[in-house]
C-alpha cells in the first residue's frame, strides 16, 4: 500500500499508526522507501485521522469496525482490508472471525470493493469492504459463467495457490524460508474463511444456488495467486472465449488471454492486473478457468487503491499502470 | 536412479551408457556420487548390456523399444522410465509420442510398474513400463474410490503440480531459475501425455467408463508432486478414510494419514514414499483426495528399483527405505 | 529495458530487432508487456535503426560493434550493454571475448557509461560501453577508497553474489531451477571477463597499482547483486562513513546508508538504486564494504537509461524513479 | 539428528525432551518420521535422561551447562550442539552469550568436537562442544595453511553464506518465505558469536597470531553453508593443491576437489561430507579457499553423531555414509 501511495500522482499519506513500530522511520522498516516517507509510525492514539479524506485499514480483523462509525461521522471515507465489512450475514462473521460484530448497521450499508462487479455502489460508498485475496481470483473466473447460467453452479471447485506474503509479515513457523521453500502443500481444506466470502458473492451473480468446494494451498512464492477453477458446463454449444471477451470488455485491469493461453504469476507481478483464460479441455463438457493476480496488489492494496479512486472521484487507474515487473 | 543404486544392498552399476558424456566418469558430472562411482560414461555401442541381470533406460522415448527385442531375448529384464511400454494402444502412443511402435508384441507382454495394484504380474515380467510421475500421483488418489464404485467416473479433475525436476535436464527457457522460480503456471491444459496413461489405467479399475480433466502445473521446486483430486460421490454413506486404510494396508511405501490431513511435498522428500489423505470438505457430496509423492523416487527412479526388487526376487523394500529428507 | 521504457516519459521505442524472433507480438513473448506495446520484433536487415536517435545493443558481444560506425555516421547515439566499448585495451578484449575488436577508433572515443564518475564525457558522448553488472557494483564501493588513497590498492578481494537473470535468458542446464535452487556456488575463480573491467577503472581512480581477487558467485534469485569487498586499511583514522556520504552527496541513485546497516538485494528489486554501507569490523585494519544492486536495473538496463538521459538532455532520473518492490 | 538416528545401525533414541511439545508424537511433528519412532516428546522433569549412553543437547544456550555436572557423574557421555563448551575463556562466553558459565571446571575438560582436528581427544571425551556451523567451515579451510605457516595470518577474510536452516526453526519475520526469498544480505557485520570461536581454533593451529574478519551471510536456501575464504600468502612456492589433499588424506568426510574445481552446496546436501578446493587466482600473492558443507550436517547433527561414534568406540561412519541428495 505504502509502495504504490507513493507513486500515486493524486495521494498524500499523512499518517501511519502502528503500536509496534510507534516511533520508528517508516523508511527504517521498509528500506525500500528511503528517500519516499519522512513519517514514523505513531500509536493509535497519537494519530488524527479525522484530517483525512479517506483512512485505510490494514489491521487485525476487529478493528476497522471499532473505528468505523466515529469516522464515516466525522466524513471520512473507510477502505476495509480486512474482513470487518465483507460477510453480509453477521452469523458467517462470527463464526469464521469469531469476534461478535460490532456495527450490523455499517456492515449493511458497506460496499464490497469488487470494482468489476461493484462500480457504481462503490462510487458512492463510505464503508468499503476489500475483498480478499483468494476471493477476487476465483469470483474473476466464476461469475461470467454463473451471470450466463451455463455452468452446474452446485458442483464448483476452486484450486487456489497463494505466494506466502499472503499470510502477512506474522512470524509463524511453517511460513519459514527454511519450512515452506522447497515445499507444497494444501491447507485449509476442511474450511477457509474465504470460502463463505466466495459464496456468498458469487450467490448474487447466480440464478440457481452455489456450492462450492475451495483448496487453497502454499506456494512457495512470494507474490501471486493461481487459481485453477473447475465445472460441469451445462451447456456446451457457447463460445466461452466470447464470453469472457464480452465481460470484460472496457475492464483496465483485467486482461482475457487469447485462447488456449496459460498465464503465469510473474506476468501480473507487482501489478494491480489479473490475467483469465478460458479452456474446455477435450472439448468436453468441463471448463477450467485459469487466473492469476498479484496477492497484494490486485489481491489486496491495489484493489483498495482502485476504490480509492473511485470513492473520490479520480480516474480509476490512478497509480496503478506500473509495467509488472519480470522476470 | 544412481543414487538410490549406490545405496543398494544387492545391486552392483556394471555400466551407464550416454552418446554425449561418453569418457566422462559419473563422478565427474555428478559432484554428488564422488567416491561412489569408478565408472565412466560409455557410448550405448561399446556397452556390454547382455552382462546385466537388469537395464534401465531413461533414455528419450523410443530407445527402449528400438533395444527391447535383444535384450530380453538374451535373457535381460528390462525397466523402462520414458513411455514405450506404458500405453497398450499404439494409436494413442503414436498420437501422442509422435513416433511409430516397433515392438507391439512386447508392448503386449509389458506389465505397467505400479506394484500398489500389479504387484504378481510386476514379479513374472520381463517388461516393465514404468509409470510417469503424474500418473503415479493420480492413481493412488483415484482407484480406491474406482474400485468401491463411490464416485462420478464421468467427472473426474486432477489437479496436479510438479517440481522443475520432473521436466528433466533439459535447458529449455521456461525452466531456468530466472524465469521459473517466484512463478507459477499450468501447462498443457488443452491436453498433456500423462492424460491418457491415467485414464487407461483407472479404466481397468472402474465398472464405469472414466472422463478425467488433467491439468499439471509447474511449481518452483525442485523435487515433489502434490496432486489434488475432485470427483462427486455418488454415495455419501460411507467411510472414506477406512476404505483408503484398508485399500493400502500393509503397503511398505503408501502412508494413509490420519483425518483431517494435509500431506506436504516435503514430507516425502528424496524416498520412495507417497502420502495420502482423504477429505469431504463440508460434508458435501464432493471428496478431495491430496496426493504427495517424489516425483524423482516414487514418480521415477525409486519405483523402478521397487520394480527390479520384485523382478528380481530382492525383498521389495530394498534400498529403497532411506527417511525423507526435512527440511 | 522494455519495461522501463514502456513508462519513460520522453521514450517511444520505435523498433526491436531479433533475428530468431522476427514477426513475433514483444506482447507474445513478454504477457507483462501486453498492451504496452504493438511492435513486433524484425530481422535486423528489416530495421530501419537510423530513423532512431539512440539505439540500445542487447546483443551478443561483437554485434555492437559490427554495426557502430554506420549509425553513429548517420547522427545515431549508441548505447552497448554488451561489452564491445568498455575495455579499452583491445588485446584485452580479445582474451576475453575471443573476437578481434573492429573499431579501435570508435572504441577510443567510447564511454565507459557509469554516470556516478564520468557524468560529463556521457553527457556529450556518440557511444557508451554500459558497464557490467559486477563491475558496477565493485566500482561504487572501491572508487571512494582509491581516491581518498586510504587502502593497500594491492590486495582488493571482491566477492560477489548475483541472480541468475545475470546470465541472461540463454538456455543452460546450470542454470535450470532444479539445478540452481536451493544451491549455492562460485565460479569463475580462475578468471572471469568482469575482473580486467574492473581492475581498468578502479586503475584510473588510484594513484597505486591495483590487484583484485574477484569471486563470482551464483545466487539462487532472479535479480540481485550482493558484492562483499575487502580492503586492507593504510590509515585507520579516516572517518569511512563521511567519507562515503561525501562522495556520493547529490547521486539521485546511490544510497549511502547509515552507519552499521547491511543493505539487502531486494531494497533494490527492481529499481535503478543501489545501496552501499561501509563498515570496520571490530575497529581493525580491515574495512568492509557492502554494495547492492538489481543486476538487470542499475547492473544494465536501467543505467543504460541513465546514459540515455544524459546524452539526450533529459532530467537524469526520468523513468527511473519506482519504488523498488519489497516483498 | 533424529533423521540420521533412525538410520544408524547403533543408536535407539530412547528419549526425547520438550517443553513445548511434551505430549506429541515425535512423528505428527515431523511427518517425515511417521512409522520411525513411536516416541513422544517429554517435558525435561519426566526424561530419565540418566538411563542413556549418551545426551544430545540441542536446546537453548546455558541448557547443557546446566545438566552436565549431573549427567557426567552419572557416567552419561554429552554432546552439546549449542555453545556451552565451545568457548574456552569464560569472559569471551558471557560477552558473546550474555550468560554466566555456570561450570568452568567442566569447560576445562570438554573437547571441542572437530574430528579432523581433535580425533583422539574425543575418543575420550565426557564432553563434547560440537563447534558452530559456519566455524566448521572455516576451520577447514585456513587451518592446513596456519598450520604450514603460508599465510598472512592477521588479514583472514572469511565470506560465508548459510542457508536460513542455520537459524533454526524460530519463527522471526526476516527469516519468512516472503521476506528472506528472492534476497540476499549479510548480517552480523559489526561482529558475530562464530567470530571469537573460529578465531580461537585457528590460534591452536597457527605460529603467528590470527586476525579474521568473518562476515556472515544469509542465503534463501534451506541447508547449506559456502565459505569463501580470503587470505595473503606469506609464500608463493607452495603446491597449496597438494598441501591440502596431504592434510586431508584419509579422512572419510573431507573431499579435497581436483584443482579447478568450485564446489557447489548441494553436492553435499544431507550429507555429512564437507568438499574443499583451493585456488591462486591469477597465480598472484592471493589464496582464495572454497569450502561446502550441509549447516545441519557436518555443521552440526552429522558432526554430533561423528563424535559419539568416536565416543562410543563405534565406526566413525557409522550411519553417516548416505549419498549426497543431487538434485
Amino acid at each position: 500500500l505504502l509502495r504504490i501511495l507513493a507513486q500515486h500522482p493524486d495521494a498524500d499519506v499523512r499518517v501511519i499508526t502502528s503500536r509496534g513500530e510507534a516511533g520508528t522511520l517508516v523508511a527504517d522498516m521498509f528500506p525500500s522507501l528511503r528517500g519516499r516517507y519522512d513519517l514514523k509510525f505513531v500509536t493509535p492514539a497519537d494519530a488524527n485521522l479525522k484530517q483525512c479524506d479517506i483512512v485505510f485499514f490494514a489491521t487485525p480483523h476487529g478493528v476497522a469496525m471499532a473505528q468505523a462509525r466515529d469516522l464515516v461521522t466525522a466524513g471520512v471515507k473507510i477502505i476495509d482490508l480486512a474482513a470487518d465489512f465483507r460477510l453480509r450475514d453477521t452469523a458467517i462473521f462470527e463464526k469464521w472471525y469469531k469476534i461478535p460484530h460490532s456495527c450490523p448497521d455499517l456492515l449493511a450499508e458497506a460496499v464490497y470493493g469488487l470494482p468489476e462487479f461493484n462500480r457504481e455502489a462503490i462510487r458512492k460508498a463510505r464503508i468499503v469492504g476489500n475483498p480478499g485475496c483468494y476471493p477476487t481470483s476465483v469470483q474473476l473466473g466464476f461469475i461470467p459463467l454463473l451471470e450466463a447460467g451455463v455452468i452446474d453452479s452446485e458442483h464448483l471447485s476452486a484450486d487456489s495457490k497463494s505466494g506466502a506474503s499472503g499470510a502477512g509479515r506474522k512470524a509463524e513457523v511453517g511460513l519459514l524460508l527454511a519450512e515452506a521453500s522447497d515445499n507444497f502443500k494444501a491447507y485449509g481444506v476442511a474450511g477457509h474463511r474465504h470460502q463463505p466470502e466466495i459464496v456468498q458473492e458469487l450467490a448474487l451473480h447466480s440464478k440457481t444456488p452455489v456450492k462450492l468446494v475451495f483448496t487453497p494451498h502454499l506456494l512457495p512464492i512470494i507474490r501471486g495467486i493461481h487459481s485453477t477453477l473447475y465445472a460441469r458446463l451445462t451447456r456446451t454449444d457457447v463460445d466461452l472465449q466470447a464470453l469472457f471477451e464480452e465481460r470484460y470488455r472496457g475492464e483496465p485491469f483485467i486482461d482475457v488471454m487469447p485462447a488456449g493461453s496459460m498465464p503465469e504469476t510473474r506476468s501480473v507481478r507487482a501489478s494491480n492486473f489479473a490475467r483469465i483464460a478460458v479452456h474446455r479441455p477435450g472439448d468436453g463438457d468441463m471448463v477450467t478457468i485459469l487466473v492469476v493476480e498479484d496477492n497484494l496488489v490486485k489481491g489486496a492494496a491495489g484493489q483498495a487503491i482502485q476504490c480509492m479512486n473511485l470513492m473520490c472521484g479520480l480516474p480509476e487507474t490512478a497509480g496503478l499502470m506500473a509495467v509488472p515487473v519480470l522476470p
